[in-house]
């Protein structure tokens, strides 16, 4: 059975990027002698789901940081056609089918990045475990991790640490 | 010299009540048998700040929860005249005023109690510290704990831990 997994950093005040897509409040917290477990986390995964936004914010990044073939979720993106690279898709599909397809591939695990994924996966009960990891700032506005959602969802809480930097990551599960 | 401090439960996505106040989701997930710290935390508090939102949804608990006295910033609740109980009193006064006529009558350390006064605090950059227990819970929709800033409020993480019931508690300072 396939499942997804998210690793994700946020605010104190649950912002996961500045309105403009912003991250160097992050990245200028973000001590890189420290092992956040990123490397962990993706060691198991199988593909990279995620958004428009994430995307574009990472299109020019070199190298590109993704070890994994990546699904993007995006009606425009796959209405101007796919990419020229081979480890990037574009799909319009709804996120259960999304799963459904990636599940007949053979994909076992999946890593769902970005503030709209992560709620629209979150929404259709697809989201088996959460890495959230706190940055010790209150911005006061931007992009949110978490959105509305049509009902409670009870989370697991597994392990928490801190960090000499600062930074606090906790592990919930969602229980099925 | 007087300073406040935030001692208060939110759920992971940032709510500290529902929409209508409600805060069952986070009384039924609070072990009694757990010390999370309360106790200690209101023992070197002389006075407790809150809004009309938060006195109002506690006015009517039997036995009164507050242990130390309570002044509520509510214009509206100023203009209808003072409470009959000693050790309640209303005022319309601005947080920074508030905060002068508190040390000027010898007060020493403020608990800053509810979401609406807590981001005012916050705003006028009068918040010495925050205790902030994560209740393994996502709401989706309710009265936020954080609000729009004027700009960031970088924080110095002090110290985590958590709790066999799933809780997750953090203190963070705010440099002066």
């Amino acid at each position: 059975m396939v499942t997804s997994h998210v690793f994700i950093a946020t605010s104190l005040d649950g912002f996961i990027a500045r309105e403009d897509g912003d991250i160097g409040w992050l990245l200028e917290r973000d001590d890189p002698a420290e092992d956040h477990g990123y490397d962990a986390f993706i060691d198991d995964k199988d593909v990279v789901v995620m958004g428009r936004g994430t995307y574009e914010s990472m299109r020019d990044v070199t190298p590109w940081p993704y070890t994994r073939p990546v699904v993007v979720l995006s009606a425009t993106l796959k209405q101007a056609g796919q990419p020229t690279g081979p480890r990037v898709r574009f799909t319009d599909a709804a996120p259960s089918q999304v799963m459904q397809d990636l599940e007949t591939e053979g994909v076992r695990r999946v890593y769902v990045d970005g503030g709209r994924v992560i709620q629209s996966f979150l929404r259709a009960g697809l989201i088996a475990d959460m890495v959230i990891t706190t940055v010790p700032v209150l911005l006061g506005q931007g992009r949110r991790l978490f959105d509305s959602l049509p009902g409670d969802i009870a989370l697991v809480h597994e392990t928490t640490r801190s960090f000499p930097s600062g930074l606090v990551q906790s592990r919930y599960i969602i229980p099925a």
